[in-house]
Order: C-alpha cells, then sequence, then structure tokens
C-alpha cells in the first residue's frame, strides 16, 4: 500500500494548511505567514495574562486549533515534528501581550524547551513579563537517568492550555498561573500505543513497521519508541495496560475523580475512541475512581498514526470548575 | 501491512462503543440499549418539534454525536453500514416525541428509507404526527435514469440537522421543519474522493485497493463506487474537480454566498483537510461566490476511509442565521 496525502508539496503544507485554518474561522483566530504564528482574531483590549504555545507541526488540532477564548492567546506551529524558532516564538508573544505578563506552555522536548526560552529572554529585555510552564506528561518516558531530557510533554498540554486558559479569563496573574499550569502538569500523565505508525508529508512508506501481531507500547507523538512492543489484543486488554500504570505513577486511589482525554492518534476512528472510552471508565469504575470529566477525540495527533493515548488528570473542584468554564477555539469550544 | 482496530469484537462494536460515547456525556445524551438507540438527556419537557435521525454505524460523529440541544433530539444506529431496524426507529421516535410532532431526517439508502417509513407509519398508528425529509446530496449518483433509487445522502445531512435543529427550538412548526429541511436538501451538493478504502471491523484487509496513482472519484460513504478511477495529483488540482460540478449543480455564480463543508472519510488529518479548505476557498474566490461559513473536521466518515468529501449549501440569510444558532452535542457545539 502506497499512503498519499491531500497536500500541495510537503515544504508548503504547514503554511497553506494554517491559511486554510484562519479562513474557516476568520472570527476566532488571525494567521500571520511570517514569522508564521497563529493569534485571536478581533478584539483583545480586555487586559488579562496572554497565554502562548506551540510546537511542531503534525499535531493538529493541537495548538493552532486551541487559539480563542478560554484558552490559547497565541499559537507558534514548527514545520513538521520540528520547534519553531526563537524569533517566531517572540513574534507570537508580542502579538499576544496584553500588557500582563505571558505565559509560556511548552512540551518537553530539547528544541522547543531551548527556543521558547530564548524567546522569554528576548522579550524579557524588551520589558514583558514571561513565565513558563513546562509539560512532561508521557509516562512512557519516566525515570530516565538524572541530566536526561526527562518526560516528554504529550496530551496533558490540553488540559493545562484549558484550566490555565480559563483562570486567565478569570483575572488570574501570571504568578498564579505558573502555580496552576504546574499543578495540572504534575497532576496528569500519559501512555499511548500505536497500532501502526505514521506517514511524514510527501512519503509514502510509514516511518516504521509493525508486525501484525504487535503494538508499539508507550510510543510518543511522532512515532518514538516507549517501553516497547507488545502483544496486539482486545481493547479491554489493552486499556487497562495505559491506565493502570497512570492510576499507579499519580497514586489515584478509592474515591478520587479524574479528569480522563482518550486521545486519537490521527486516524483512528470515532468509534474506536468510544470503545476505548468505554472500556476506561469500567476500569476506573472497578478501582472506585471518579470519572469526573472526559474529553474523547483526536485532540494530540501524530500525523496519521493509528491508536491512542490515555491521560489522566487528578481532579479537583478547582480545576473541574475551569474545566467547564467556556472556550471558543476552532477544536473545542463549550 | 495489516489493519487491526482498537474494539473488542466486531459484534458489540457498535453498542460498546455507544456506551462509550454516553460515557463521556452523561450531561447530553443517554444510551438506551435495547432497542438501541440514543435520545437526549435531561429535561426534555420544552414542547417543541422532536428530530429524530439514523442510519447505518461507521460514519460517526453522525448522526449519534449530533444528538443534544439545538441538533437533533435522538438518533438511531444500525449495525456497521446497515440500516437501523424500523423497530429501533419507532422507540427512538417514541422516546423523542413531546407532543408537537416528530420529523425524520432521512439519508437516502433503500433500507433506510423503507425501515424509517415503518416506522412514521407505526407511530402514525399510536397519533404521532411524523414527517419525513430526504437527504440526496450526493452528486456522483446524479442523473440515473428513472425509477431508480436516485442520489445517495451524505454529508448535507449535517446542514439539514443543524438547520432544522435550530429553527425547531425556535418554536417551527412540523410542517415548516419539512419545507426548511427539503429546502436545505434541494441546496446541497457534495463529492467525494477516496486516497484508500475502508476496512470493515474485525476485518483486516481493506475493502477495496486502490493504485498508488488514483483516488476513487465520486465515492460513497460505504466505499461504493462513483464516477470513477481518476489521477491522483496535488490538491490544488483535485479540489477544483470536487467543487466545480457542485458550483455547476447548484447554478452558483458571481455574488452568491456558500456554506462550505470539507469533511474527512475517516483517517484524513486536520492538516490535510484545512490544506483542502484553502484549496476550495481559492476557488470560490476566483467564481465570486461567497464563503459565509465553513464547517471542516471529520464529521460523516466511512470508517477509516482516507478521503474527503467537500459539500456546498447555497446560503442567504435564515439558513446562515439558524446555522449559527446555539448548539450543544458532543460533536458540534458552540
Amino acid at each position: 500500500m502506497v499512503v498519499r496525502q491531500l497536500i500541495n508539496d510537503p515544504a508548503g503544507f504547514v503554511p497553506e494548511a494554517l491559511e486554510g485554518l484562519s479562513r474557516a474561522h476568520p472570527d476566532l483566530i488571525r494567521w500571520h505567514e511570517d514569522p508564521a504564528y497563529v493569534v485571536r482574531a478581533g478584539d483583545r483590549a480586555k487586559p488579562k495574562v496572554a497565554l502562548v504555545s506551540g510546537g511542531g507541526s503534525g499535531h493538529e488540532p493541537l495548538h493552532t486549533g486551541f487559539v480563542g477564548e478560554g484558552m490559547l492567546d497565541a499559537a507558534v506551529p514548527g514545520a513538521v515534528f520540528a520547534s519553531p524558532t526563537a524569533f517566531q516564538v517572540k513574534a507570537a508573544i508580542t502579538a499576544a501581550d496584553r500588557g500582563r505578563g505571558v505565559l509560556l506552555i511548552v512540551k518537553n522536548y530539547t528544541g522547543d524547551v531551548l527556543n521558547f526560552r530564548i524567546a522569554a529572554e528576548l522579550a524579557a529585555d524588551e520589558g514583558v513579563e514571561v513565565a513558563t510552564v513546562l509539560v512532561d506528561d508521557d509516562l512512557a518516558t519516566d525515570g530516565q537517568e538524572e541530566g536526561g531530557p526527562g518526560r516528554r510533554g504529550t496530551a496533558a498540554v490540553v488540559a493545562v492550555e484549558k484550566i490555565c486558559g480559563a483562570a486567565a479569563e478569570r483575572g488570574a496573574t501570571l504568578a498564579e498561573l505558573v502555580k496552576l499550569g504546574t499543578r495540572v502538569a504534575g497532576s496528569a500523565r500519559t501512555l499511548a500505543l500505536a497500532l501502526e505508525s505514521c506517514t511524514q508529508p510527501g512519503q509514502s512508506r510509514p516511518s516504521f513497521e509493525l508486525p501484525g501481531d504487535e503494538v508499539e507500547f508507550g510510543v510518543g507523538i511522532h512515532g518514538e519508541h516507549g517501553i516497547g512492543r507488545r502483544p496486539f489484543g482486545p481493547a479491554r486488554e489493552l486499556v487497562p495496560q495505559l491506565a493502570a500504570p497512570i492510576v499507579e505513577a499519580l497514586g489515584l486511589g478509592r474515591g478520587d475523580g479524574v479528569l480522563a482525554i482518550v486521545n486519537g492518534l490521527g486516524a483512528t476512528h470515532a468509534l474506536e475512541l468510544s470503545v476505548v472510552h468505554r472500556e476506561l471508565a469500567a476500569f476506573l469504575d472497578g478501582a472506585g475512581i471518579r470519572l469526573d470529566r472526559s474529553l474523547v477525540g483526536s485532540y494530540v495527533t501524530s500525523l496519521d498514526m493509528r491508536g491512542c493515548s490515555i491521560t489522566l488528570v487528578r481532579a479537583d473542584e478547582e480545576l473541574t470548575g475551569l474545566w467547564d468554564a467556556p472556550v471558543r477555539t476552532p477544536a473545542l469550544t463549550w
């Protein structure tokens, strides 16, 4: 089988897609072509801390689909699976800033961490108050040696952006948002599995091949290896293998509540994600853990990868209240 | 390559998925297992015409994801790519009815048309006023011989459900809704193309194979053949081949406005759909046709098919106003 995509050419893929996104949502976002970033459309007079995130493309709707009221003020896309430049991030900070400081939400990858840090320094030189929340929720990369890159950042970033976005609209200060975002990231862990690899734009073959009887367990959102290969099986056997280690890592027990994200990696059908959610709910029921809120869909993708991730966030009244607050973005609205 | 799915067993796929969906949205929907249908959760005291749709599964989020305020009152899922039974439809009508009549929104497939008609007769026998809007927007099946099944119903059904749903909330009568829904369906045409076939649950091979240099043009949402095979090419060449015949069929010209749906068939990445939307917007710009509203995403899928459909609906102030009205369902909220 040859994999083909609905694109023009790989080099123009991301900018052309973002032009297309902005034409679908002129009321919500504005696409700035060079340097490349997406910023909220319309009136930005209300004083509030601005939220900026970003990273490599290929994970859409993350992050550009989360720009809008109640979530991000700007998102900075790199090329596919490549960090945006510090210059881009700096431009987005300047565009998003409303004079109350800027919160950067950064997934833990070396390139992103570096470029967002340089951008923060450049912005600080111009008098903009900038602070960062690092998201490092991928349990497959836990327990590395000291001084290593640490856990990768994956789908928990949606919870950090949503919850901090709501708090920012309510007037939280930059210091309060750093504390809140760090708390959300620290209360969240994710595990993913792939049934099939992704294919880079313009390539006709997947990045890796999986035998028909194995899944890539603990896969990263760029197709990175995680924990290793495991036998394929029915959802009722695979889901507990994802959920149980998260429950353990977060120390969740009977009577605790969670916010759950069941996330498709790109080519997973809605019916399959619903089955995964059913199995997750059954697993949590069995453990006496309350499923306070669920988000089920393809939100943090890895191009056209087949598979899913499960994220659990330890919930409390403050977090669920902020989660429930209104949001109006291309990919998340309620 | 072997295709695998996140399921338990094919027989339980649909009911297990719908259980999972209802656990993710307990505030919006309730899943009735036997006979199988999804109905709005919560207070249904407000008198209004009830909207019921349904059809084969495998097209999710259609229709079960569109149950909620401002859209459907109930949805009836068949097995994958198979019509629900008349008995199921009748049960959903009874559950959804609020004493002001029930509008059935039916995609034009022989089984659906038959079973919804029988259900309507059974409900009428019990004194429920029932009327039907048939959706037959697939231009690939236009111009058949007289007495044939007519055009297939595809993604325009989302516009019919959204627009009639809004009008029903505002108090439209059953007769008014039939007129409105028929007008929307008659003002809408769709064309689709597949880059890759879909795979039935439990099967390990796609339903059909496409050579690497061809696309299935005019494909149906069950993988049916349409117009034939055409050469694969960049989006800027493929999109006008979908859009131009629709523009012609609807008689759209300079100064007209449209509501556009760029729909992924199941395994198409958000970035690709955004590129398709960019090319569609450019094509409409060139034709002097106003892009009044856009919906871009995977809303009417064909399991894990790769490809997209484009739907255009001739827009006017009444239709865009109803399109913009609030909606709160699992898959569509604003």
